[in-house]
């Protein structure tokens, strides 16, 4: 059967060229990187050849850069290793409403340790107002968390605006880029961040990897305690293969970036328009123009959204209804419902996120059997039937 | 050059078998498990059956496994998630003397959390004194945190007899066996704890994967805050192709185990005579019977270990003087002090770690090089130079 797969956000087959420079981490240089002898000492240097790497990738130095596990373990590692480390100075952070778990949960987490998390409000294209950001630092505030965009509604947020509000205020600024790293230029010095977070999952590289991003010597918490790992940051025995992957998708990402930006945004704009001629009461979500170039997400009036994701899949169309993380975890979408869409309507959630090896051919095939599949669930749909004319 | 690799306790190389397993998952099936079409669910399934492999490895029920990115994550997820989770019930938690880095800095995070750490001496051998652990118990005691072996002396603990005091006294009991499992049976029932950690180290399976058994519906604090993944204790995607790795090595583990721990108690029990008859003034440091059968460790008079690995590893043998993850940022090692070695003596510590890998032909290597490395460093040693005889 045919396989479309446009659900690039939740993951990505890992590219052949970045495997085989995996494989031989795996039994040829298998060493421990913290040994002192020969083996151990050239891969510690095969780590740092991928940091730098990485670094190069967001604009940073190369010890600038934490390997970790995940870009969940990363947002756990900014956010609880920052604010654990400055408590004496505070017990405030500030997140958006439309982070993602691991930051979320992260500020849960700080809530219960006696922090006091203040959730920011975002317009209806899930857009953090700098005015409202600036007006919620406190004195004892310490940390903000947003996300640089959003892989349900693809927004991108202002995240240089907000940083410098924080910059000024003497508060450290995290972004959460696992969304954008790949998909769009990221600069730490343009975005003006003292910590980002990345993964894999946009790079085509494997899973199992992720880098936090740390401005000089900023002091963090470990989240994972051990040896000497990362300089003390992160213990646990390096994973070299992994790294290995991250570092040498990061460098094919960096070249490659700006064809494969263009290549998606060409595809997203014949997919939108496509679904928005072909069917009715569709409400695209997410910021117009301010969003990632291979996204494209809505929310379908009288559908469900797995339903649907279903009967996509029997056809070989593979997209998602929110964050893969969530799934199904959740009812309804906390994103969703924070920038403003009513929970019926939010039910009807479907995501699509291209990367380069998605074509026009796949575009035009998704464009029609999505209406299709749209037209027999609604045929099911008892408000639907009773409904003929729902207004946004 | 030839290669006599005996620290199998920092890494070893993946067995072949074990990477064919894996790599179907970097790219033909990469789904993410938390997805709800049929490329996630597949994944989620595969998951799950390798969940039942490591869980039958230690005698647990699949559901009682969480994976993790390493053992020392899990290790941070026992002792921090479990006092974390208990801290309404008391702040105390006890650990030995020769935990492992992982164990032993999360505690010191938790002493800055408040709660109070009290650290069990060993006698000569390592050993846990049951008695003083019974001693040791409060009533605001919560958790217990005894490695099952020592990755440095090889020394196995009396988990059970000690685990048995904690559910008499009804505190929760975690091991730390990542230098156990897959070098002796582990059992869980047997050994009678709530938590037990353990990690590929010793299964010949890829780094960036471990795992923790936690007994039925043990509450834990997340230690990486996320989305629903491994039912809501461990968030990020999950590391699938290292997963199956763990999963086939650890099946593989269970069938070899014997003849693993036969050859390699040989190999050691060759190691161990051949060096105490060729070099004068060597301690053999930990139990001389309840321990790792492919451990063997030692203190050598007059003798920087480092210089000694340098020389061996010129020669094409890989040791290792101590846990890999404390190589380069400790002086002495607090588990030889906690035994009660001489710190200059401590500084001569040499560590071999066998596996099935290794032969006769290479103890007899090893046995030809390192008294000749031991006879050059002594010349240079004015320590050596002057004492001719030292008693122990």
């Amino acid at each position: 059967m045919k396989r479309v797969y446009m659900d690039h956000a939740a993951a990505t087959p890992v590219r052949k060229e970045v495997i085989e420079a995996m494989l031989p981490y795996f039994d040829e240089h298998f060493g421990n990187p913290s040994t002192v002898y020969d083996m151990g000492s050239k891969i510690k240097h095969v780590i740092e050849e991928q940091r730098a790497k990485v670094a190069k990738l967001v604009g940073a130095k190369a010890e600038e850069i934490i390997f970790t596990s995940s870009g969940a373990e990363a947002n756990n590692l900014a956010v609880k290793g920052l604010a654990l480390a400055r408590q004496k100075k505070g017990k405030h952070i500030i997140i958006s409403a439309v982070e993602h778990h691991s930051v979320l949960n992260s500020a849960r987490f700080l809530e219960r340790m006696d922090f006091e998390v203040t959730f920011l409000p975002v317009d209806e294209y899930g857009l953090v107002d700098p005015k409202r950001l600036s007006q919620a630092i406190r004195p004892e505030t310490t940390l903000v968390s947003i996300m640089h965009a959003n892989n349900e509604i693809g927004t991108i947020e202002p995240i240089s605006e907000l940083s410098t509000i924080c910059r000024e205020r003497g508060v450290v600024f995290h972004a959460d880029a696992v969304a954008t790293v790949g998909n769009i230029p990221v600069d730490v010095s343009e975005l003006n961040v003292d910590l980002l977070s990345l993964s894999g999952v946009s790079l085509d590289a494997p899973k199992g990897v992720g880098a936090l991003y740390f401005r000089d010597n900023l002091r963090l918490m470990p989240l994972i305690h051990g040896g000497i790992q990362e300089r003390g940051r992160r213990g646990g025995t390096e994973n070299v293969p992994a790294i290995v992957g991250l570092g040498n998708a990061s460098e094919l990402a960096a070249k490659e970036l700006t064809d494969k930006a263009n290549h998606v945004r060409e595809l997203r704009n014949l997919l939108v328009a496509g679904i928005h001629e072909r069917i009715e009461q569709v409400k695209h979500t997410g910021h117009p123009v301010k969003r990632l170039p291979g996204h494209a997400s809505f929310c379908i009036e009288a559908i469900e959204g797995e339903a649907l994701l279903f009967m996509l899949n029997q056809e070989g169309i593979y997209a998602n209804t929110g964050s893969a993380c969530a799934s199904k975890a959740l009812k309804t979408s906390p994103v969703l419902v924070a920038i403003g869409i009513r929970p019926d309507l939010a039910q009807g959630s479907i995501v699509f996120t291209l990367n380069s090896s998605n074509t026009v051919a796949e575009v035009e095939y998704v464009l029609e059997k999505l209406p299709l599949a749209v037209e027999k669930l609604r045929s099911f749909s008892p408000i639907w039937r009773k409904e003929t004319a729902v207004t946004f």
